[in-house]
This record gives C-alpha cells, structure tokens and sequence, in this order.
C-alpha cells in the first residue's frame, strides 16, 4: 500500500518536495477516529514515547523518594536542546539519586538547539553527556534504578531491571508485544520497539484520558501531563516545535516528537490519541501534519486557530526574509 | 506516475524510512541511459548548478580580466561551509573587481560548517555575507557584472544583465525553456528555473565532454572541470560529500549537490550527466543515489569502489558509536 502525500513544499508557483506518511488516530476505548494509509506497518517510535516510557518512574516511587520538581519529571520526558537550564534541570536530578553525570549512558553530542551550541563554543566549553538532548530520560531512568535500589550500571541494556520495566510500561499502554525481533537500538542506546501506529495512538489515548490504565498509571499519566504542560520549554526547548504548541494549547494537548518523522499526541479533552509517520523521516513534514490533525479535531477560537494555523503551513522566508513558499497540508490531513 | 522507492534506512532488522525519487542520465547526444521515475515532472535545481550559472563569468572574459585563480573559479561553484578559506577566497574575489562584502545580496546566514559555526563563535565573531553558503557564486556574479562594465547593484534581479546571462548559459546547456511562470526564488534571492531531469542531465552530459557547446563554452566548462577537480574542498568543506567524492574521483566526476534533494553530476570520460531528485527533498538520500549511479557506470578499481560503496551505503552509528543501522539502495538504483 502506498502511503499518500500528507504535505507539500511549495516554491514560487510550484511544489518543489513532496512528504507522504500514515496516521492513526484512536479513541480512548481503542475505535478508530481517522486512518491514513499503511498503519499497520512497525514504526520506531524513537523519543515519541519518553512520556510513557517515564511511567515507570512516577508509578514506582521513585519520583517520590527523590522529591523530583514539575521541572525535572518534564525533562524526563525530553528531546531538549541543551540550554543551560536543561542542563541544570538534568543534573539536579541525578544529584537528587546521589549520582552524577558520570552514570549518564546516553553519549555526548554539541546542544541540539543551535544557540545553546554556539553559547557553549563562545565560552570555550565543549559538551558533556547532560547536553545530550535525552539525558533527562536517561536521569530518569537513574532515578528509577536507584529508587528500586538497583545498580544503575548498564540500565541501557533491555536485560536491565529499568528497561524491563520501561518495556512493560510500553506494552500495558499500547497493548502491542515488544519483541527483540522488532527492535533496534535508539540514538542514546535504549531499545526501541516496532509496533503499529494503532497501538501507539491507543497509549497515548490512554495516557491523555487515564482510560484503561491502573489507578497508579492513571494518576502518573495526569502528573506528567501536567508537568509538561506547566514546564513546555523542559520537553524541548526555544523555538522548537513541542515548546511552541504547548505554549499555546497548555494541558488541552500533550505533543512529543521523535526522530525520523515521528510524532504522538494526546488530546485528554476528546480522549484521542494520534500517532503518525512521515515515509521519509522529515520533521518538518511530521511537525506540519501534527499541527493539522490539531487544527482538525481540537475546538479553537479564532485566535488560537490562526495561531496553530502557522504552525500547521507555515510560509518559508529565504536568507534575505523574502517569502519564497511554504508547506501546504493536503485535504487527507485537513479533513 | 508514482516514483519508486530509492533509498530504504534501516534499524535494526527493519526499514526505519524510505525515500522516493527519480533519475535521469542521459548522454552526451542527449540519448536516455537511464530513467527512473517521473522525469517529466519539473525540478527546481537549485544549486546543483552552480557551475552552469558560472559559465559566463569565464565565457565573458571577466574571470581573465580580474585573473581569477582556480580556487576562486571553484569556489565561484561552490555550496561551501562557511569555513575561514571560503571566506578568505569569496573576499579576495571580489577585492580583485575592486569590491567588498557590502555588494553580496545573498544574505547572511552563520557558517554551515559545523567547525566552523563553532569556530567562529568561539571567537567571539558574527556571520557576514562571505559566510553564506553561496558567497562565491554571487562574488562571481560581481565579477561578471564589474567585468561587462555593469553596475552589481542588483544583480540577484531576474532582470539584471548578469541574471540574463546566466539564464541563457542554462537554457543553452539544457536545452529547456527557463521560464518566470516555472521560477522561485532561491535561498540566497537569485531566480531559480524548474526544468525536467532530463533537460539538467543534458546540461551536464555537455558540460562534462564539452560537445554541443560553442568553442568559448567548452574552454570555459573544461576550466571550471579542472579548477574544482583541484580544489574539491573549495565546493563544500570538510567532510562533505562533493569534497569527499572528488577527492576520490578527481576529475573522473563533477558533482554538485543542490538544496530540497537535488544532485547532478557529469562523467566525462563516458559523456554522461546525471540529474536526479528525492521527493521529500531530503539530502542524504540524494546523496546516497547519487554514490549508487557512479558505482553503477563509472569503472573503479576495488579500493575506490569500496571507498564510493561506502558512501553509497553507509553505516549508521548512534551518540555511542553502536552501530544501529544503515543506508540501503533499491535495485532500481543498483542496477
């Protein structure tokens, strides 16, 4: 099956790239809302899913032993540019667990934000593992460890206790098998796991609704949401796409993007979950459609609207500021 | 007409993301080797053509009367990183037309070069227009208006003498029409002409072996062959893949990548060019087809197969240096 275009790059008076991709969107109670093309195709869902995969360590305590912040339980669940304060906020967590960035199996790259990485070249430093922009799951996942009074050492190996109980977490919320015969290894060394968009959308259906998780999932879902919400720079940071929507919708929309065209939502409010892929890995594609599956179903006032609207087909300026063209949502994805 | 899947990246055991495309290679007589795809739909080509576009500032005479070194005629071709010998070259350039910074229109834009942003940020610096990604062509551009006795000003304007000449070096090289109702306007404000694959791979079979073109435009197509040959770093910077391929190949292969998944090439001891597009417009599969057709045509010794093979396919590593997976080409690309 041939996914269809989702987005088009337009230039001057022609479309100059094209994106195709899938999406899912489902109801609280699993009943299909919206389908696009091949969904029961497996998909990394990369750093999509950190909010899930943070679960583990609100529902065992362990957020609790370390008197973790609104702040930090939002970096845990972040893709972040490596600003200060997210560097600040990461450390702060693994000071909290007794541990430092030493324990960090993340891998070191330069801050993903492109000021944040010129800052620390013009102070002469060069970058440490807490930059890396998953290096507030990973403090999680430490939090996790030693709050179960487990070794953290290695607690990126799926054989670990903290990635058995990440893994569980994943499949109590999407009902889908993790299986090692659908799974790679992430940029910052953690499995991740293939499984249909379907089954992503109904977690984060559940996770934006409560719907069908215990009494502890449910009200670890609700302070994360709330978190995040309250924190959005914590998940990603300036200018980037997560930020701004949150910024905007607040609690009325969970966002999470993930690499290679990835991207989850949940909407509590109508109790959907959406999940989508753009074919080609593209964020920007991934972004536009995200950001029209919200124009669609969302109620927004005119305001709101307009501004969503920008983000959903937003108009491309050259080098010298002269609007060149834009991306343009096809009808499949405006409904 | 859909076009076929190109370039498959892999996780793990599955396909993470695919790219689509098309493909043209077409031989010096204008004869079709090789057609993937929808080659008829029109394709901007950005800076793929730089070294078309930089045919009249040595057909004119100009890159003589200001005695224009090869370094600077590649780098009058180049998409370069921004590094301190790209600006040191675009500013002698337009020092040798009596010029200065203040006459780019290209805008200005930090380094591309990951180095060298973080470079000059660590020196306290701020980009200028010699930094721009394009700062050569356009100091080629001043040249060749300084050089007809032209005022520059102005010279980005489709209406500009320079930008009618370098109009009519592509429609001669291509053979197509360059039409306003098929233009944009490209990152650094100079019009951009969509044209068919083919059409562009024609322009390059004759810019590789020089036939079909007048006595003036094969000197001046073998100088720009030879001057980037010797200079491969000028049309990019370190690590890049046109540098990478000709440093490889020499003067076997002229490659030029352009924006939105754009990459042409000439062979010339075959007559051959090559035009082709990622939908998505995404470079590194543009980049990966683009290793794949050389592979397929040019003969190569082991070693520089391996070499070329590597960038073709090449092997993808996460933050830890694990390797996670790869890029993979479709026998529609590997013949």
């Amino acid at each position: 099956m041939d996914n269809p275009f989702l987005v088009e790059v337009t230039r001057g008076p022609l479309v100059e790239s094209r994106h195709r991709g899938s999406v899912s969107v489902v109801d609280a109670d699993g009943s299909t809302v919206l389908s696009i093309g091949d969904v029961d195709r497996r998909v990394f869902p990369r750093s999509a899913v950190k909010a899930l995969q943070a679960l583990p360590l609100l529902e065992s305590g362990a957020a609790d032993t370390y008197g973790l912040t609104d702040e930090e339980i939002a970096l845990a669940c972040a893709s972040h540019s490596g600003e200060p304060e997210h560097v600040r906020v990461a450390q702060s967590m693994l000071a909290k667990a007794g541990r430092d960035v030493g324990c960090l199996e993340c891998g070191v790259h330069w801050p993903m934000g492109e000021a944040a990485n010129r800052a620390l070249a013009a102070q002469g430093g060069t970058p440490n593992a807490l930059h890396n922009n998953c290096s507030g799951k990973h403090a999680g996942f430490i939090c996790l460890a030693c709050g179960l009074g487990e070794d953290p050492k290695g607690y990126v190996s799926p054989n670990h206790p903290v990635q058995r109980m990440v893994r569980e977490a994943l499949e109590d919320a999407t009902g889908a098998c993790h299986t090692m015969e659908n799974s790679g290894i992430d940029g910052c060394s953690i499995p991740s796991y293939a499984i249909p968009l379907p089954s992503l959308a109904f977690g984060f259906a559940k996770f934006g609704s409560g719907a069908g998780l215990s009494a502890d999932g449910k009200a670890a879902a609700a302070r994360i949401r709330k978190a995040v919400a309250a924190h959005p720079f914590m998940v990603a940071g300036t200018g980037r796409f997560d930020t701004r929507l949150m910024e905007l919708l607040k609690e009325r929309a969970f966002v999470k993007v993930g690499a290679e065209g990835v991207y989850c939502a949940a909407l509590p409010e109508l109790g959907y979950g959406i999940a989508l892929k753009a074919d080609d890995g593209n964020a920007r594609a991934a972004e536009a459609i995200m950001a029209g599956l919200i124009l669609r179903f969302l109620p927004l006032d005119d305001e709101m609207r307009a501004a969503v609207g920008k983000m959903a087909q937003p108009v491309l300026k050259n080098w010298n500021g002269i609007e060149v063209g834009g991306l343009r949502l096809t009808p499949m994805v405006q409904g």
